[in-house]
């Protein structure tokens, strides 16, 4: 692998193009006609403009994007997170064309993709899971009898979804054939696809992930995060290591994760994600993510590794070069989401130019960043402007760390999510750890806070 | 400790700001009349404006300082390094006016900046020394017999210089007494004080150095640093850990530094600075610094402490609460020293204003910048705008790292040394670890490049 093509934009752009050039390989970016002079691509070794927002015209256009790779010369392809990542077909069609693919095998993306199939994968493996439906719901069957078995209240997940769309609740049996009615129509509508399983619904859960790498043969875990300080099912502050989990837990979820990368011949990086259930102290599959996550760096933090460098170096040589006694985790991390949103209006996204950017420093304090000072944030995609990633020894410490740092931001020309990361932090549900997933959507001042 | 004076500027006061914040301390930073709108005056609680530039008439007029200290209430006083850092009559004042002097005894710094006292009591706590006279020259006696049995070159040295002032080299016995009556003439001028003493002359020497915590009883060590990357005695690119330093010799210099800390009552930070001669695989002790140093971050990037922050600890509970046990090293870790100086105009200041100031983000990489875009730098202090600090896994990966952080650098309004530190970085003998502490300044093409 000598010539990478980075299938994405802002942050991650970023991010891969450092690993890329640390190991010595020339870049070349995807970009859409508003991002042609990104802070991504002023870092890359060439630009390839492939098309103009929105994302379907460019950034997911597989064809023009792999015709780009082609006129490039690339001989490897990192498509990120989100857009093309998990596309299981278009992984394919870079692997026909002879393009080292950066990340599982296309039969892994797809198996995992469809949520149902993924859930019997992970029951095969012996990862725990919820109750719930063998595989898709059959349409023709009486959904009551298992509902019951599963008990109430419920979720109703559509097979093609993931990431916290295509859900529905359902707490009551007389709303139960309704609702899958709804999501099966709703699915169809948003996936192309009806099937949709049912899952027991579990109160104020936290969301911990395992992080595991593998190359097709063995498979290595990186530790734990949590993740359940979410915003719409979008996660805006994580960490490493997943605090206050019971070891029996911990094991569990890391030999378990890892025996289902082993038995779908992983390869690259993949996060198992979960539901953890404090009062039960009970984890159980949620799905699994076939691709490098956003909130990575905080497992960066505690291991010392690099794991986009980790990921090109098994793309590029097959093997995994890394033990399981390598890895040691030290201190604690926190990850918070800066996006360009306004607060006052609901969150929706406050395209700009920035006109002041001043980042955080000293010690344990890293910015992943898409932007500078001077960069125009668009309208036409997420709204993550950075990621600000916080280290110290202990949680506590990354704590009034991670405070000090999000008090020195300073961003001028776009408003931001800044006050409610703060915020948020300083709860004392935060700092004990008695939050949840729901935490901040159940917590109505914290949305209205410093708007 | 509740409310803590900075009796500094630029970005050695941000980075006390920072440690203080941390642990919940309120500052207040003294400021000359040009610093009251720097970048850490912003961050600080309270500003104390307490005189004029230059520093003789604000931050070296320690009864301003105190002044300034008494009147916002503060109970302890960071003096950072430079300044009134290791003036023990100073430190005096500080503790007898009842406020925390965040720093080793005046007698520690008295004895220590002495610098022939400073290697009698190296001697004495069997920290190797090299062939040099006992304690200072007596100038009635004859020098001749004393010189030859040291050897050519030697140099004389100032008793009461340090950090490279006040050096002299003789190569041959027809120049010595005269180079003697020089360099006490020069030392009287310079330091109010005619002692000089002799020293063997190391050719092709390494700068190692190694960093000591104490609390008056126990002390530490928190490994090594080499600081060979010089220009006109000053460092510019510092490392740890030592690289190709022999076990034997880097068990000898943390364990005779250790001691040399105890038998002085050692509190707080402190760096016993060596000459290490790579042919003879000898390492002898030149000095010790009784403060912060300015390369401390390389040192906790590879402990993952915060130095400033177990400083501040010491200080206020007179107990060090780690134990040499605690201390585990990962990785390689350099600091680059980002000065606005003018390498076309001989490294001269290049005051300004800056117009842009992009720094690099992602793993391994931090910040610590006095600077922020916008800030005026004055031409009355020395050119130090920031510290960029990377750490890797390995000292060939930190080297890549380091090479793509630099190249992210964008700096608008002021020249930099950006291009020496980046050409240095890339050279042979850096990677092969084959410089020494004149490489710089004995490789023409290095100072003129990208000039």
């Amino acid at each position: 692998m000598e010539r990478l093509l980075i299938a994405n934009r802002g942050e991650i752009a970023v991010r891969i193009i450092r690993a890329a050039r640390e190991l010595g390989m020339e870049t070349v970016l995807v970009a859409s006609e508003p991002d042609a002079g990104s802070y991504a691509a002023s870092l890359a070794d060439e630009v390839r403009v492939v098309g103009p927002a929105p994302a379907a015209k460019s950034y997911l256009d597989g064809a023009a994007v792999l015709a780009a790779a082609d006129a490039s010369a690339c001989d490897a392809l990192h498509p990120g997170y989100g857009f093309l990542s998990e596309n299981a077909r278009f992984a394919r069609s870079v692997v026909a064309a002879g393009i080292t693919w950066v990340g599982p095998s296309p039969d892994a993306i797809e198996l995992m993709g469809n949520k149902s199939r993924a859930r019997q994968a992970a029951q095969d493996a012996g990862v725990p899971t919820l109750p719930g439906s063998d595989g898709a719901l059959d349409p023709e069957a009486d959904a009551i009898p298992l509902a019951r078995a599963i008990g109430y209240p419920l979720v109703v997940k559509a097979s093609a979804g993931g990431g916290g769309r295509g859900i529905r609740l359902v707490t009551d049996e007389s709303d139960l054939l309704q609702t899958i009615d709804v999501a099966r129509a709703e699915a169809q509508a948003a996936f192309g696809d009806p099937a949709v399983y049912l899952e027991q619904f579990v109160h104020r859960a936290r969301h911990v992930e395992v992080q595991i790498l593998g190359d097709g043969e063995r498979v290595i875990h990186l530790g734990d995060r949590d993740c359940s300080l979410q915003r719409r099912q979008q996660k805006i502050i994580e960490e490493a290591p997943a605090p206050r989990l019971p070891d029996a837990v911990r094991q569990t979820i890391w030999a378990s994760s890892m025996e289902l990368g082993r038995q779908c011949g992983y390869s690259g990086l993949g996060t198992i994600e979960f539901l953890y259930d404090p009062e039960r102290e009970q984890a159980a599959f949620i799905e699994m993510n076939t691709r490098l996550q956003v909130e990575h760096p905080v497992t960066e933090m505690v291991t010392g590794l690099d794991l986009v460098r980790e990921q090109l170096l098994v793309a590029s040589t097959g093997k995994l070069r890394l033990q399981q006694e390598d890895i040691a985790f030290r201190g604690h991390a926190f990850e918070f989401r800066i996006n360009a949103e306004d607060p006052s209006q609901g969150f929706m996204p406050s395209p700009g130019t920035l006109a002041r950017l001043d980042w955080p420093g000293g010690p344990g304090v890293r910015v992943d960043s898409g932007v500078v000072a001077g960069s125009a944030v668009a309208p036409f995609y997420d709204s993550l402007l950075a990621k600000l990633v916080v280290w110290d020894q202990s949680r506590p410490e990354a704590i009034e760390r991670s405070a000090r740092a999000l008090d020195e931001v300073r961003i001028e020309g776009v408003k931001t999510t800044l006050a409610l990361l703060s915020t948020v932090l300083r709860r004392p549900e935060v700092r004990d750890v008695t939050h949840h997933s729901k935490f901040i959507e159940s917590t109505p001042d914290l949305l209205g806070a410093d708007a």
